[in-house]
């Protein structure tokens, strides 16, 4: 028998104050539309009236509702002596158009001094006031009680006065934010209890059910939300990926399982929970910020196996070192090919890509060398799977000649306000035929890769279809200016299938160059022979 | 009155595991001297014997010891029916001459029939003999339950014995892993409970302490620590910035914070603890790893402000939006201009440079309209300072002209299997001459830095101390290719002072130019001025 649990997001709105992170309206929505898919029950779109992305977004959602999900706008309290139903500020909440409205409101003495210059007594009106007022005008309210736990620590009376006020005058949820993020599991644990038992014989307009917002300054949003739930907390709070400002807010990507596999609560359905790893990589691309690959459940390191002796285990059987089995929030096992890899790596490795290599096999200690002189050098195979696969051909001498590469040159210019110029010829033969092509680009990779199709093309009229998706650069020895290494990672499609090759120079247009050539030349191969399953993934 | 508690560090064991981290033998040994002086008891070196770098660093350590921290090598139990004293692995393990060896020995079932292919009895033995052997060469030691949490919910009783059995042979600490990371904050109170209880009275050549070694796999790995010291463990181990397998170990950059500021253990020495943030990055910079801007009290952002109404209330008082004061482990303060900022913000951030722009000032709005323009662009401003600070005096018509550039054109090219040759020149013009320069480099962006030198430094000889410290790429939408537009940071020094500037561009060598012009300009603008405090950092 398991327990509802209402998952509450707000990376639309808390999420968004992340350093680095900015979101379109068309950012937004498209972030919505997939958390509705993904059934989580309330979406925080923002605060309408603060800005007016925020306001078109309602209006965008009231065009074309969400299926699953309500829709919740922010807000806070009316001013200190004012009227709620005069304040400019709450209509314009009103007029986002939601069933629910998250009204925050302050618990902590020092804020309402400080922050609002205002009386104590004052803060309780306002709180009452604002709610009375939604009420009034039928919506629901959510009721966000800022720096709860700090509040409660400093005046426990008053902090508890704020949360009654806000029950009495008509709110469902109360919710214990812990804003500043300094809070420990055992503290929640016990502040959350004193509160639920402090409020349990109060007659309010509905029975209350209690929330738990958390961020991660200290490293514990995760065991704070836990800690509440377990004191009987209904709702949870947080964002996808752990978004939010400073350290983050909960993640729900690692909340959603710990409550779902570990501890038998009802989030969302079995099916749903299937795409968790794919929404959280899909909203890092959005908002277009690096994947976590560390990150618990969906991060691409979650379930990888370096060290040997891990790597054999797993084989045995993956409960050895895999708390959850990873395709049930759609993420998968890896064995990571790496300079630290034994033997006994290379060899899984070289399963996963159909190609069975015995122990004995002169090859395999080949390829484990030279492996290690790559690697020394900067090149990195975790990723360029591709060409880990070019690699392991090229020691069994089953690597396929598809064209041989003569040379390159680049051009770029700009002169004053002018664009920059970039212009690239390659020399390539194929079939004893020698090649020379040119072409222009928007910048010299973009170039580089143009001419180097024109030239294969005719040979090889698959090219077309050759796509370059992506395109990484890092910087290996930073701490050595523009004299650097540099790391390419270039990512290519065929319309069905994508593989990652990988170059290295101090040179950044050679490294991209070598990373481009590769990644043609692995197209060419699938094209020819059945494909190893691990190195490509279908799109 | 405040409690001691032992911090062991792994990072160079078990956070070496990370997937995309690698350590040279120079890396260990600068991490373990910088652990050193941070003054953590206990650090963990590798595996003697497992690969020739481990064995190399011990000596090292032995010609040269650390001053306040204890060397620990780490190993397995002896074989399966085999003799401790005989065993080769053990041998070496003995020969890395530390005073203390931690041994880690299975706890779970599974492992022991699965894993060693054993029977229950003989992984006792195991345990026993090893550590007698290890003891009877003076050694003293720590036992590793290895999966002791997943070991004791299948089979507490066995679980039970392989502990009795570590201590009764004369292990002085016996550690709860976590291995597999899956166990939850409330779990590990009850286990860690049941275990003390069921040892307390047992007869032991040591009295008996507890440890705990915590994975990341469920987002608990700090709060499981906390659990368990509230239990009574007195050892806390985990990896500086949280490296480890699959989503890393217990970040001790977390745990010694919280413990010591929050819950009045002692770590460290509190002139120590002010070096935690200068650690975490200088430990991220030998494992070349990009900092998580994200972590808790360590991060750039986690005391980052980018709220316009959280801007507001910290600079009346930071409490109301910090948990802890940032100095205290040598973080800092940071207002954040983004996208987002509100004229508040812009006005903060100007303050911090030495500049004090009024509300309104048409320059203000100015201010921020441009920056709103070069963001929606792709320029970000958060990590540029010296870049925004050009960007304010352009609008407040104070920039000064040092040069203008009248352009450059750059080439590279590579011919079979040669190096890859690197040219650029640049036209520019000082005190109405135009200058024309050329110069070769490692690759084109160094080729540019040095023409732009070559051309300048004639007039302002003091280019010549400028050096260009660090480059970084961001492809900024990675899904169109080699089409995709760059963001280029540079960061620039002359010898006293260091500063960062930005560039963007569809073309990475045109983003990389603009970047190391802003550069080469704010480091004469340094040497004319007084130095805004917060824009540049003293090395």
């Amino acid at each position: 028998m398991t327990h509802p649990l209402w998952i509450y997001d707000t990376t639309l709105r808390d999420g968004a104050q992340r350093e680095g992170l900015s979101l379109s309206l068309d950012d937004k929505l498209r972030i919505a539309r997939q958390l509705d898919s993904l059934g989580i029950p309330f979406i925080e779109g923002g605060w309408p009236g603060a800005n007016p992305k925020d306001v078109q977004f309602f209006w965008k959602l009231q065009e074309q509702p969400l299926v699953n999900s309500e829709v919740v706008a922010f807000c806070s309290t009316r001013r200190p002596n004012s009227n709620a139903a005069e304040d400019d500020n709450l209509k314009a909440i009103l007029s986002a158009g939601t069933h629910w409205i998250t009204l925050f409101g302050k618990s902590w003495d020092l804020h309402v001094i400080e922050g609002l210059q205002t009386t104590l007594t004052e803060n309780l009106a306002m709180i009452a006031d604002t709610i009375k007022f939604f009420r009034s005008q039928g919506r629901r309210v959510i009721y966000d009680a800022e720096h709860w736990f700090d509040g409660y620590k400093n005046n426990p009376n008053y902090a508890l006065q704020t949360l009654i006020t806000a029950a009495q005058a008509g709110a469902e949820w109360l919710v214990f934010c812990d804003t500043n993020g300094g809070t420990l599991p055992h503290e929640v644990t016990k502040i959350v209890r004193d509160a639920i038992q402090a409020t349990k014989d109060l007659e309010t307009p509905f029975p209350l059910q209690f929330g738990i917002h958390s961020h991660n300054d200290s490293g514990t949003a995760i065991g704070n939300a836990i800690a509440a739930v377990l004191e009987g907390v209904k709702m949870v709070q947080g964002t996808i990926n752990g978004y939010g400002e400073r350290c983050g807010n909960a993640n729900l990507c690692t909340l959603i399982p710990n409550f779902q596999l570990k501890l038998d609560y009802n989030c969302i359905q079995d099916e749903q929970i299937k795409r968790l790893t794919e929404v959280s990589r899909f909203v890092s691309e959005v908002a277009n910020l690096a994947p976590d690959d560390h990150a618990p459940f969906v991060g691409l390191s979650a379930f990888s196996h370096k060290g040997g002796i891990h790597v054999s285990a797993v084989q045995k059987n993956p409960l050895t070192y895999e708390h959850i089995p990873p395709e049930i929030i759609g993420n998968q096992r890896r064995i990571v090919v790496s300079d630290q890899a034994g033997l006994s790596n290379v060899l899984a490795k070289a399963r996963t890509f159909g190609i069975d290599l015995d122990r004995n096999n002169p090859a395999s200690r080949k390829i484990l060398q030279q492996l290690k002189n790559l690697e020394n050098q900067g090149y990195q195979f975790e990723a360029a799977e591709a060409s880990f696969d070019l690699l392991m051909r090229e020691a069994l001498g089953t690597r396929k000649t598809f064209f041989t590469l003569k040379g390159f040159q680049v051009h770029c210019d700009k002169f004053s306000d002018e664009v920059c110029h970039a212009l690239a010829t390659v020399k390539v033969t194929v079939n004893a035929e020698d090649i020379l092509e040119a072409a222009e680009g928007n910048g010299p990779v973009s170039a580089l890769d143009a001419a180097l199709r024109k030239a294969l093309v005719n040979f090889y009229p698959m090219i077309a279809e050759f796509q370059l998706r992506d395109y990484k650069v890092r910087i290996i020895d930073g701490g050595s200016g523009t004299s650097a290494k540099t790391r390419v990672l270039v990512e290519s499609s065929n319309g069905q299938q994508r593989w990652t090759t990988v170059g290295v120079s101090t040179n950044i247009i050679d490294a991209s160059y070598q990373a481009v050539v590769e990644g043609l030349e692995y197209g060419l191969l699938l094209k020819q022979q059945e494909t190893p399953v691990s190195v490509v993934a279908v799109i």
